[in-house]
């Protein structure tokens, strides 16, 4: 086992913040070309899958790996970190801790084994037709309104008016936001619509609010895809979360 | 009923701010010249009186109507704007759900049944013949400096010195701002003193602390009033807070 | 007993943050040279000696007093301050109240029997040979990274490679912070190395934190001394604090 990279403290936490979202510990690969996770929160609700290029890094030499990782920690840790940090990762031979260094610095934090965590899910093989690409700030500021009056909220494309809605009901009031076509950066006219749970979006929402553009991917009650690049360019998030049923 | 209106996020904003620092709903009367409320708390320690001229709106039309507003509920969904935000608000026909949109946002709240809340009560009758015309910050500073050391505060007129002072007793220490002539805008030679709840001056206190003048009217063991505008003069509160038996 | 001084706010707070990192309460010594202090926390652990000369006041005029002072609720009233303020401090003959004044502001503080307060703790006599000298924020830099791994931290010099060392081992993860020649501005080769609850250390390091300089006198096993100074120079803050016992 090897690894040795180098990397601004921005897109390590970036990355930290992405994967937080949803679990507190995953399965890190490594290989030559960069590093992937893949994983689903504890409710089977919503997967992450994020990926970083070996571009993404300063430096980066890797074999393969796979690290078991305190998502929850590593957090804690890379909070204290200053924004123009550049971090160097290492992985000694045994393969048992992972020694971070910057500026005078030298953690050496343990790892935890892969095998208590999580198998990586499969990414499903779901057909959404429905694609609209827009802000992520935008995209979040409508989750942060929905979640005023209610703990749901649907996204859906009117193909006829060529719209994006999201639409959240509560026991007494009602939102809608509607994205015009000249509001959004793309969306095309297959009618989709799908009631989603407001809890994980707030924090996925947070996340995806500093993408420029997050690419939403919809059907009629099938999950919802979030795709947006990370690390100016060099990295790559998708979030898959699951639909919930809509009472009558 | 009709009521059709456009309006700045920030006063909007500013007025619904006024009316929670005393009372959680209240009943909003509007017709053609603008809009008002009048409120008292569930103590029956304070009461304001919030009006809003048509000219406080960017367009404003409006039939003879009652709302019955959950302020609690419009502070939290109005939180959520940015302050340049133009808001169109309207009430349907019916008259049971209110229509705000902005930005690509549409609410729809529900209004409250006008006649389960409080009727507004009469304006009192009472002379209150010290004046004083202050800073809305400087009259907010002395209120927190007061609450440090003690839950009452007296307001006074010295009239042999021209003197407005706050002064607060607690149970070992002792705090006094007083404003001289050259430190307020008006003041007149009434004597007046008065002992007033901190709990309720804190949250008037954090309004009036935008206002650039703030009108303070007193007498001797009476009420005070706080009179101010908003809106950019469109609009006014005042509050008028009932004294404190002081003790001996 | 008499004391009447002038002081900039910003100096008063300093102190007066200085005091309260370790203890609730102090006796406060006056004379015509200036004021200072020397406490122990309850613990016995930590102690504080504070002076300031009397050239830290814009004036100052006092008698030998020595006052009962209660930090906390001191800290509660100066909060409230500009950072730019004039603050006149005045003991009466009587020297049970302290008497505060600044724009238009009068407090008559109550003051705390001086025989209430633990006697001053004499500075006791230990020889610590390691000396180093670096940035206070530095320095809480270190010790804020330390706490998210343990809570204790190991403070030490390595005569060898000339190397001021923070050390911190948690139950999984280890952190190490370097400070080489050129990072500190001084540093003696004088072997050190001691355990410190950091606890203690966190309150000390946010008010090292702004000072531009701090000497860290260290030895083996033994405390450690923290000397900074304050009020552009006309103060001066010790800090001791002793060592914890190194488990095996």
């Amino acid at each position: 086992m090897m690894l040795k990279a180098t990397i601004d403290a921005d897109i390590l936490k970036e990355s930290i913040d992405a994967i937080s979202a949803l679990v507190t510990e995953c399965r890190l690969h490594t290989d030559e070309t960069g590093m992937s996770t893949r994983a689903v929160d504890t409710a089977n609700v919503a997967m992450i899958s994020l990926s970083l290029k070996k571009e993404a890094f300063e430096s980066f030499e890797s074999t393969k790996n796979e690290l078991g990782m305190d998502i929850a920690k590593m957090k804690n840790i890379f909070g204290m970190m200053g924004k123009d940090d550049l971090i160097i990762l290492e992985l000694p031979d045994d393969g048992h801790k992972l020694k971070v260094s910057f500026e005078g610095y030298r953690y050496s934090i343990t790892l935890l084994d892969p095998n208590t965590i999580r198998k990586d899910p499969n990414p499903p093989n779901i057909d959404l037709p429905g694609k609209v690409v827009l802000s992520g700030s935008e995209l979040n500021n409508a989750i942060k309104a929905a979640s005023v009056v209610s703990d749901k909220i649907a996204l859906g494309i009117d193909p006829a008016s060529s719209l994006f809605y999201m639409s959240a009901e509560g026991d007494t009031d009602h939102i809608r936001r509607e994205f015009g076509k000249n509001e959004v950066n793309y969306i095309n006219s297959s009618e989709a619509r799908s009631l989603f749970s407001l809890d994980y979006l707030k924090d996925m929402g947070k996340v995806m609010n500093k993408a420029e553009e997050v690419e939403v991917s919809l059907g009629i009650d099938h999950p919802a895809k979030f795709s947006f690049y990370i690390a100016g360019g060099n990295g790559h998030v998708e979030y898959l979360l699951a639909p919930r049923i809509e009472a009558d």
